[in-house]
Protein backbone atom coordinates (compact mmCIF):
# COMPACT_ATOMS: atom_id res chain seq x y z
CA UNK A 1 0.00 0.00 0.00
CA UNK A 2 1.02 3.28 -0.82
CA UNK A 3 2.26 6.02 2.15
CA UNK A 4 1.42 9.62 2.16
CA UNK A 5 3.37 12.08 3.83
CA UNK A 6 0.81 14.92 4.50
CA UNK A 7 -0.27 17.09 6.91
CA UNK A 8 -4.24 16.90 7.62
CA UNK A 9 -4.40 20.94 6.50
CA UNK A 10 -2.72 21.17 3.88
CA UNK A 11 -4.45 21.51 0.57
CA UNK A 12 -2.25 19.74 -1.68
CA UNK A 13 -2.03 16.62 0.62
CA UNK A 14 -6.01 16.63 0.41
CA UNK A 15 -6.33 16.82 -3.41
CA UNK A 16 -3.79 13.68 -3.44
CA UNK A 17 -6.33 12.08 -0.33
CA UNK A 18 -9.57 13.09 -2.15
CA UNK A 19 -7.74 11.60 -5.84
CA UNK A 20 -7.33 8.20 -4.17
CA UNK A 21 -10.19 7.98 -2.56
CA UNK A 22 -12.32 8.50 -5.31
CA UNK A 23 -10.19 5.96 -7.34
CA UNK A 24 -11.12 3.54 -4.41
CA UNK A 25 -6.96 2.95 -4.02
CA UNK A 26 -6.33 2.57 -0.17
CA UNK A 27 -3.12 4.70 1.18
CA UNK A 28 -1.23 4.83 4.57
CA UNK A 29 -1.10 8.38 5.33
CA UNK A 30 1.59 9.44 7.33
CA UNK A 31 1.59 12.84 9.33
CA UNK A 32 4.25 15.52 8.48
CA UNK A 33 4.82 19.10 9.88
CA UNK A 34 7.03 20.39 6.63
CA UNK A 35 7.68 23.73 8.29
CA UNK A 36 9.50 22.02 10.98
CA UNK A 37 11.88 21.10 8.42
CA UNK A 38 12.88 17.99 9.98
CA UNK A 39 16.08 16.90 8.65
CA UNK A 40 15.02 13.20 7.39
CA UNK A 41 11.99 14.78 6.04
CA UNK A 42 14.27 17.24 4.25
CA UNK A 43 15.88 14.31 2.88
CA UNK A 44 13.30 13.31 0.71
CA UNK A 45 12.07 17.04 -0.13
CA UNK A 46 14.53 19.56 0.02
CA UNK A 47 11.52 22.03 -0.66
CA UNK A 48 9.93 20.95 2.70
CA UNK A 49 6.33 20.56 0.83
CA UNK A 50 4.30 18.10 1.13
CA UNK A 51 2.44 15.81 -0.19
CA UNK A 52 5.24 13.18 -0.67
CA UNK A 53 4.09 9.94 -1.84
CA UNK A 54 6.44 6.17 -0.72
CA UNK A 55 5.33 3.96 -3.31
CA UNK A 56 7.86 1.03 -3.58
CA UNK A 57 9.65 0.28 -6.00
CA UNK A 58 9.77 3.65 -7.08
CA UNK A 59 11.47 6.35 -5.41
CA UNK A 60 9.77 8.72 -3.57
CA UNK A 61 7.05 10.85 -5.56
CA UNK A 62 7.48 14.90 -4.46
CA UNK A 63 5.09 17.59 -4.82
CA UNK A 64 1.43 17.94 -6.30
CA UNK A 65 1.83 17.18 -9.65
CA UNK A 66 4.27 14.27 -9.83
CA UNK A 67 1.76 12.65 -7.73
CA UNK A 68 -1.59 13.81 -10.03
CA UNK A 69 0.81 12.28 -12.66
CA UNK A 70 2.06 9.32 -11.05
CA UNK A 71 -1.42 8.58 -10.02
CA UNK A 72 -3.34 8.95 -13.32
CA UNK A 73 -0.27 6.83 -14.48
CA UNK A 74 -0.20 3.85 -11.92
CA UNK A 75 -3.86 3.87 -9.91
CA UNK A 76 -5.59 5.26 -12.63
CA UNK A 77 -9.63 4.83 -12.94
CA UNK A 78 -11.26 1.15 -13.56
CA UNK A 79 -13.50 1.42 -16.50
CA UNK A 80 -16.47 1.96 -13.79
CA UNK A 81 -15.20 4.68 -12.33
CA UNK A 82 -15.33 8.27 -13.99
CA UNK A 83 -11.97 9.95 -14.27
CA UNK A 84 -10.92 13.04 -12.49
CA UNK A 85 -8.97 14.34 -15.72
CA UNK A 86 -11.26 14.05 -18.68
CA UNK A 87 -9.91 12.12 -21.74
CA UNK A 88 -11.53 15.17 -23.91
CA UNK A 89 -9.01 18.02 -24.71
CA UNK A 90 -11.22 20.96 -24.43
CA UNK A 91 -12.51 19.67 -21.02
CA UNK A 92 -9.24 18.28 -19.73
CA UNK A 93 -7.41 21.84 -20.86
CA UNK A 94 -10.38 23.44 -18.81
CA UNK A 95 -9.41 21.23 -15.33
CA UNK A 96 -5.98 22.60 -15.37
CA UNK A 97 -6.98 26.04 -16.04
CA UNK A 98 -9.30 26.00 -12.91
CA UNK A 99 -6.73 23.82 -11.00
CA UNK A 100 -4.12 26.47 -11.75
CA UNK A 101 -6.07 29.21 -10.30
CA UNK A 102 -6.28 27.13 -7.18
CA UNK A 103 -2.75 26.51 -6.53
CA UNK A 104 -1.41 29.35 -8.04
CA UNK A 105 -3.83 32.02 -7.02
CA UNK A 106 -6.12 30.80 -4.22
CA UNK A 107 -3.37 29.08 -2.38
CA UNK A 108 -0.99 32.04 -2.21
CA UNK A 109 -3.34 35.09 -2.12
CA UNK A 110 -5.58 33.08 0.82
CA UNK A 111 -4.95 29.72 2.00
CA UNK A 112 -1.34 29.91 2.67
CA UNK A 113 -1.75 33.49 4.59
CA UNK A 114 -4.29 32.32 6.91
CA UNK A 115 -2.49 29.01 7.73
CA UNK A 116 1.00 30.42 8.02
CA UNK A 117 -0.96 32.94 11.06
CA UNK A 118 -3.44 30.65 12.42
CA UNK A 119 -1.49 27.18 12.77
CA UNK A 120 2.23 27.39 11.57
CA UNK A 121 2.97 30.33 13.95
CA UNK A 122 0.94 28.54 16.74
CA UNK A 123 2.84 25.33 16.02
CA UNK A 124 6.32 27.24 15.68
CA UNK A 125 5.49 29.14 18.69
CA UNK A 126 6.86 31.79 16.41
CA UNK A 127 4.16 34.91 17.65
CA UNK A 128 0.53 36.01 17.60
CA UNK A 129 -1.75 35.83 14.17
CA UNK A 130 -0.75 39.54 12.41
CA UNK A 131 -4.56 41.16 12.04
CA UNK A 132 -3.30 42.97 8.99
CA UNK A 133 -2.59 39.63 6.96
CA UNK A 134 -5.70 38.01 7.74
CA UNK A 135 -7.74 40.52 6.74
CA UNK A 136 -5.99 41.10 3.49
CA UNK A 137 -6.70 37.36 3.13
CA UNK A 138 -10.42 37.25 3.37
CA UNK A 139 -10.43 39.96 1.19
CA UNK A 140 -9.06 37.77 -1.09
CA UNK A 141 -10.94 35.27 -0.22
CA UNK A 142 -14.30 37.11 -1.00
CA UNK A 143 -13.02 37.60 -4.64
CA UNK A 144 -12.11 34.21 -5.54
CA UNK A 145 -15.19 33.07 -4.05
CA UNK A 146 -17.41 35.60 -6.25
CA UNK A 147 -15.68 34.25 -9.31
CA UNK A 148 -16.44 30.61 -8.16
CA UNK A 149 -20.00 31.64 -7.49
CA UNK A 150 -19.94 33.14 -10.63
CA UNK A 151 -19.02 30.05 -12.30
CA UNK A 152 -21.69 27.90 -10.56
CA UNK A 153 -24.06 29.84 -11.87
CA UNK A 154 -24.25 28.22 -14.90
CA UNK A 155 -22.51 25.01 -14.26
CA UNK A 156 -23.20 21.67 -11.69
CA UNK A 157 -19.35 21.04 -10.90
CA UNK A 158 -16.56 23.85 -11.35
CA UNK A 159 -15.04 22.46 -15.02
CA UNK A 160 -18.49 21.68 -16.18
CA UNK A 161 -21.08 18.64 -16.41
CA UNK A 162 -19.38 16.21 -14.31
CA UNK A 163 -16.94 16.44 -11.22
CA UNK A 164 -13.19 16.28 -12.26
CA UNK A 165 -9.72 17.19 -10.43
CA UNK A 166 -10.73 20.87 -10.25
CA UNK A 167 -13.25 20.07 -8.11
CA UNK A 168 -11.28 18.34 -5.51
CA UNK A 169 -8.78 21.15 -5.77
CA UNK A 170 -11.00 23.59 -4.90
CA UNK A 171 -12.71 21.44 -2.11
CA UNK A 172 -9.61 20.53 0.05
CA UNK A 173 -8.89 24.58 -0.01
CA UNK A 174 -12.70 25.44 1.15
CA UNK A 175 -12.58 22.09 3.39
CA UNK A 176 -9.42 23.74 5.14
CA UNK A 177 -11.08 27.35 5.17
CA UNK A 178 -13.79 26.29 6.67
CA UNK A 179 -12.22 24.10 9.60
CA UNK A 180 -10.68 27.57 10.40
CA UNK A 181 -14.41 28.97 10.31
CA UNK A 182 -13.31 31.57 7.48
CA UNK A 183 -15.93 30.75 5.27
CA UNK A 184 -19.34 32.81 5.63
CA UNK A 185 -22.04 30.15 4.57
CA UNK A 186 -24.57 32.17 5.47
CA UNK A 187 -23.22 34.70 2.16
CA UNK A 188 -21.42 31.74 0.07
CA UNK A 189 -24.54 31.42 -2.61
CA UNK A 190 -24.19 28.59 -5.26
CA UNK A 191 -20.79 27.48 -3.84
CA UNK A 192 -22.55 26.06 -0.90
CA UNK A 193 -24.69 24.17 -2.80
CA UNK A 194 -21.83 22.66 -4.61
CA UNK A 195 -20.08 22.12 -1.40
CA UNK A 196 -22.91 20.32 -0.05
CA UNK A 197 -22.67 18.03 -2.84
CA UNK A 198 -19.09 17.30 -2.60
CA UNK A 199 -18.65 17.01 1.14
CA UNK A 200 -21.51 14.26 0.74
CA UNK A 201 -19.23 11.82 -1.11
CA UNK A 202 -17.95 8.92 0.42
CA UNK A 203 -14.17 10.07 -0.74
CA UNK A 204 -14.38 13.16 1.63
CA UNK A 205 -16.07 11.73 4.59
CA UNK A 206 -12.20 10.79 6.23
CA UNK A 207 -11.17 13.96 5.71
CA UNK A 208 -14.58 15.63 7.86
CA UNK A 209 -12.97 13.05 11.00
CA UNK A 210 -9.27 15.54 10.67
CA UNK A 211 -8.54 17.03 13.85
CA UNK A 212 -5.73 19.36 14.42
CA UNK A 213 -4.98 19.14 18.62
CA UNK A 214 -5.72 22.66 20.42
CA UNK A 215 -7.26 24.01 17.13
CA UNK A 216 -10.63 23.08 16.81
CA UNK A 217 -12.83 22.80 13.90
CA UNK A 218 -15.49 25.52 13.34
CA UNK A 219 -19.27 24.31 14.07
CA UNK A 220 -20.03 23.70 10.17
CA UNK A 221 -16.94 21.61 9.58
CA UNK A 222 -18.19 18.54 9.71
CA UNK A 223 -21.89 18.87 9.58
CA UNK A 224 -23.33 17.45 6.13
CA UNK A 225 -26.22 19.57 6.58
CA UNK A 226 -24.38 23.01 7.29
CA UNK B 1 -0.99 28.73 -36.81
CA UNK B 2 -1.75 28.71 -33.21
CA UNK B 3 -1.58 32.65 -31.29
CA UNK B 4 0.38 32.53 -28.12
CA UNK B 5 -0.81 35.48 -25.89
CA UNK B 6 2.16 36.21 -23.85
CA UNK B 7 4.29 38.90 -22.36
CA UNK B 8 8.31 38.98 -23.02
CA UNK B 9 9.43 38.85 -20.00
CA UNK B 10 7.02 36.35 -18.29
CA UNK B 11 8.30 32.90 -17.19
CA UNK B 12 5.38 30.68 -17.92
CA UNK B 13 4.65 31.85 -21.31
CA UNK B 14 8.59 32.01 -22.24
CA UNK B 15 8.76 27.91 -20.90
CA UNK B 16 5.73 27.87 -23.52
CA UNK B 17 7.55 29.01 -26.26
CA UNK B 18 10.82 26.93 -25.51
CA UNK B 19 8.27 23.77 -25.98
CA UNK B 20 7.07 24.96 -29.02
CA UNK B 21 10.43 26.22 -30.61
CA UNK B 22 12.04 22.31 -29.32
CA UNK B 23 9.36 20.20 -31.05
CA UNK B 24 9.39 22.81 -34.41
CA UNK B 25 6.00 24.22 -33.47
CA UNK B 26 5.28 27.81 -35.37
CA UNK B 27 3.17 30.04 -33.33
CA UNK B 28 2.13 33.71 -33.55
CA UNK B 29 3.00 35.87 -30.57
CA UNK B 30 1.02 38.49 -29.26
CA UNK B 31 2.27 40.74 -26.31
CA UNK B 32 0.39 41.40 -23.59
CA UNK B 33 0.71 43.34 -20.21
CA UNK B 34 -1.65 41.03 -18.43
CA UNK B 35 -0.94 43.36 -15.39
CA UNK B 36 -2.98 45.92 -17.44
CA UNK B 37 -5.97 44.01 -16.49
CA UNK B 38 -7.98 44.70 -20.28
CA UNK B 39 -11.41 43.93 -20.27
CA UNK B 40 -10.93 41.63 -23.59
CA UNK B 41 -8.38 39.94 -22.27
CA UNK B 42 -9.61 39.57 -19.21
CA UNK B 43 -12.65 38.41 -20.27
CA UNK B 44 -10.68 35.53 -22.35
CA UNK B 45 -8.77 34.80 -18.61
CA UNK B 46 -10.06 36.50 -15.50
CA UNK B 47 -7.00 35.81 -13.52
CA UNK B 48 -5.35 37.87 -15.87
CA UNK B 49 -2.40 35.76 -16.47
CA UNK B 50 -0.68 34.67 -19.63
CA UNK B 51 -0.15 32.46 -21.69
CA UNK B 52 -3.09 32.15 -23.26
CA UNK B 53 -3.21 30.08 -26.35
CA UNK B 54 -5.49 30.50 -29.56
CA UNK B 55 -5.69 27.54 -31.19
CA UNK B 56 -8.86 27.39 -33.58
CA UNK B 57 -11.32 25.33 -33.25
CA UNK B 58 -10.43 24.70 -29.72
CA UNK B 59 -11.65 27.37 -27.32
CA UNK B 60 -8.70 29.64 -26.03
CA UNK B 61 -6.20 27.19 -23.71
CA UNK B 62 -5.38 29.46 -21.10
CA UNK B 63 -2.69 28.71 -18.60
CA UNK B 64 0.67 27.03 -18.04
CA UNK B 65 -0.57 23.69 -16.97
CA UNK B 66 -3.60 23.72 -19.91
CA UNK B 67 -0.55 24.65 -22.72
CA UNK B 68 1.98 21.91 -21.83
CA UNK B 69 -1.32 19.14 -21.59
CA UNK B 70 -2.42 20.90 -24.74
CA UNK B 71 1.14 21.07 -26.55
CA UNK B 72 1.68 17.85 -25.24
CA UNK B 73 -1.76 15.71 -26.73
CA UNK B 74 -1.63 18.12 -29.91
CA UNK B 75 1.98 19.02 -30.74
CA UNK B 76 3.39 16.03 -29.09
CA UNK B 77 6.92 15.55 -30.75
CA UNK B 78 7.73 13.19 -34.37
CA UNK B 79 9.73 10.39 -32.92
CA UNK B 80 12.92 11.61 -34.16
CA UNK B 81 12.44 14.29 -31.77
CA UNK B 82 13.06 13.69 -27.74
CA UNK B 83 10.05 14.22 -25.91
CA UNK B 84 10.27 17.00 -23.35
CA UNK B 85 7.89 14.85 -20.93
CA UNK B 86 9.88 11.43 -20.46
CA UNK B 87 7.77 8.36 -20.85
CA UNK B 88 9.44 6.75 -18.19
CA UNK B 89 7.46 7.11 -14.90
CA UNK B 90 9.80 7.52 -12.63
CA UNK B 91 11.80 10.60 -14.66
CA UNK B 92 8.97 11.81 -15.26
CA UNK B 93 8.01 12.12 -12.13
CA UNK B 94 11.54 14.43 -11.66
CA UNK B 95 10.62 16.60 -14.15
CA UNK B 96 7.06 17.54 -12.41
CA UNK B 97 8.70 17.50 -8.90
CA UNK B 98 11.43 20.33 -10.38
CA UNK B 99 8.85 21.95 -12.49
CA UNK B 100 6.59 22.97 -9.21
CA UNK B 101 9.48 23.83 -7.66
CA UNK B 102 10.03 26.75 -10.09
CA UNK B 103 6.31 27.94 -10.44
CA UNK B 104 5.69 27.24 -6.74
CA UNK B 105 9.16 28.50 -5.15
CA UNK B 106 11.36 30.21 -7.45
CA UNK B 107 8.62 31.89 -8.85
CA UNK B 108 6.36 33.84 -6.23
CA UNK B 109 9.91 33.94 -3.94
CA UNK B 110 12.55 35.51 -6.60
CA UNK B 111 10.92 35.82 -10.21
CA UNK B 112 7.41 37.70 -9.24
CA UNK B 113 8.94 40.50 -7.31
CA UNK B 114 11.79 40.90 -8.91
CA UNK B 115 9.16 41.79 -11.93
CA UNK B 116 6.65 43.14 -10.05
CA UNK B 117 9.30 45.82 -8.89
CA UNK B 118 11.30 46.59 -12.01
CA UNK B 119 8.90 45.53 -14.75
CA UNK B 120 5.22 45.93 -13.66
CA UNK B 121 5.40 49.29 -11.29
CA UNK B 122 7.44 50.85 -14.49
CA UNK B 123 4.41 49.78 -16.81
CA UNK B 124 1.73 51.11 -14.27
CA UNK B 125 3.68 54.18 -13.38
CA UNK B 126 2.90 52.79 -9.49
CA UNK B 127 5.96 53.99 -7.68
CA UNK B 128 10.01 52.97 -7.44
CA UNK B 129 11.30 49.68 -6.59
CA UNK B 130 11.21 49.15 -3.32
CA UNK B 131 15.13 48.56 -2.35
CA UNK B 132 13.69 46.25 0.73
CA UNK B 133 11.90 43.83 -1.49
CA UNK B 134 14.35 43.74 -4.42
CA UNK B 135 17.28 42.46 -1.19
CA UNK B 136 14.56 39.85 0.23
CA UNK B 137 13.87 38.42 -3.49
CA UNK B 138 17.96 38.45 -3.92
CA UNK B 139 18.38 36.88 -1.07
CA UNK B 140 15.53 33.93 -1.78
CA UNK B 141 17.94 33.78 -5.18
CA UNK B 142 20.81 33.03 -3.69
CA UNK B 143 18.96 29.92 -1.88
CA UNK B 144 17.83 28.55 -5.18
CA UNK B 145 20.54 28.58 -6.98
CA UNK B 146 22.61 26.76 -4.39
CA UNK B 147 19.79 23.90 -4.61
CA UNK B 148 20.09 23.98 -8.69
CA UNK B 149 23.97 23.96 -8.67
CA UNK B 150 23.77 20.73 -5.72
CA UNK B 151 21.80 19.41 -8.49
CA UNK B 152 24.09 20.25 -11.03
CA UNK B 153 27.30 18.82 -9.63
CA UNK B 154 26.30 15.52 -10.41
CA UNK B 155 23.49 15.88 -13.24
CA UNK B 156 23.95 16.98 -16.58
CA UNK B 157 20.30 18.19 -17.06
CA UNK B 158 18.16 19.49 -14.24
CA UNK B 159 16.08 16.02 -14.18
CA UNK B 160 18.82 13.87 -14.78
CA UNK B 161 20.61 12.56 -18.32
CA UNK B 162 18.35 14.20 -20.81
CA UNK B 163 16.68 17.75 -21.26
CA UNK B 164 13.09 18.53 -20.38
CA UNK B 165 10.60 20.22 -19.42
CA UNK B 166 12.21 20.61 -16.54
CA UNK B 167 15.27 22.64 -17.91
CA UNK B 168 12.94 25.02 -19.85
CA UNK B 169 10.80 25.58 -17.08
CA UNK B 170 14.08 26.52 -15.39
CA UNK B 171 15.83 28.64 -17.93
CA UNK B 172 12.84 30.42 -18.43
CA UNK B 173 13.09 32.14 -15.12
CA UNK B 174 16.76 32.44 -15.29
CA UNK B 175 16.91 34.02 -18.83
CA UNK B 176 14.39 37.01 -17.65
CA UNK B 177 16.39 37.05 -14.01
CA UNK B 178 19.80 37.40 -16.31
CA UNK B 179 17.94 40.25 -18.66
CA UNK B 180 17.20 42.02 -15.51
CA UNK B 181 21.08 41.68 -14.19
CA UNK B 182 19.92 39.99 -11.12
CA UNK B 183 22.09 36.57 -11.84
CA UNK B 184 25.98 37.10 -10.75
CA UNK B 185 27.85 34.62 -13.10
CA UNK B 186 30.85 35.13 -11.62
CA UNK B 187 29.73 33.14 -8.74
CA UNK B 188 27.23 31.22 -10.17
CA UNK B 189 29.10 27.64 -10.10
CA UNK B 190 27.53 24.92 -12.56
CA UNK B 191 24.88 26.59 -13.30
CA UNK B 192 26.62 28.58 -15.70
CA UNK B 193 27.78 25.88 -17.74
CA UNK B 194 24.39 24.58 -17.85
CA UNK B 195 22.57 27.62 -18.93
CA UNK B 196 25.13 27.95 -21.35
CA UNK B 197 24.50 24.83 -22.71
CA UNK B 198 20.51 26.00 -23.10
CA UNK B 199 21.42 29.31 -24.47
CA UNK B 200 23.27 27.96 -27.37
CA UNK B 201 19.94 25.54 -28.03
CA UNK B 202 18.19 26.99 -31.32
CA UNK B 203 15.28 26.76 -29.17
CA UNK B 204 16.07 29.44 -27.38
CA UNK B 205 17.61 31.91 -29.49
CA UNK B 206 14.53 33.77 -30.82
CA UNK B 207 14.14 34.42 -26.00
CA UNK B 208 17.50 36.21 -26.72
CA UNK B 209 16.69 39.12 -29.65
CA UNK B 210 13.39 40.31 -27.04
CA UNK B 211 13.51 43.52 -25.83
CA UNK B 212 11.18 45.81 -23.42
CA UNK B 213 11.13 49.33 -24.38
CA UNK B 214 13.20 51.53 -22.12
CA UNK B 215 14.50 48.56 -19.69
CA UNK B 216 17.64 47.16 -21.88
CA UNK B 217 18.78 44.02 -21.34
CA UNK B 218 22.28 43.15 -19.05
CA UNK B 219 25.45 42.82 -21.28
CA UNK B 220 25.44 38.92 -20.31
CA UNK B 221 21.76 38.44 -21.99
CA UNK B 222 22.59 37.84 -25.46
CA UNK B 223 25.84 36.67 -25.08
CA UNK B 224 26.67 33.18 -25.55
CA UNK B 225 30.01 33.39 -23.98
CA UNK B 226 28.94 35.60 -20.88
Amino acid sequence: MPQLLHHKLDPASRLVRLMFAEYGIEVELVDVAPWRRDPDFLEINPAATVPVMLDEPFPPVVGLLASIAHIEANFGPDAHIEALLPENGTQRNEVWRLIEWVILKLGPEVTSYLLEEKLIKRDLRSGAPEPATIRIAKANLAEHLAYFNWIFATRRWLAGDTLTLADFALAAHISILDYMGDIAWEKAGELKDWYARIKSRPAFRPLLTDRIVGMPASSTYADLDF
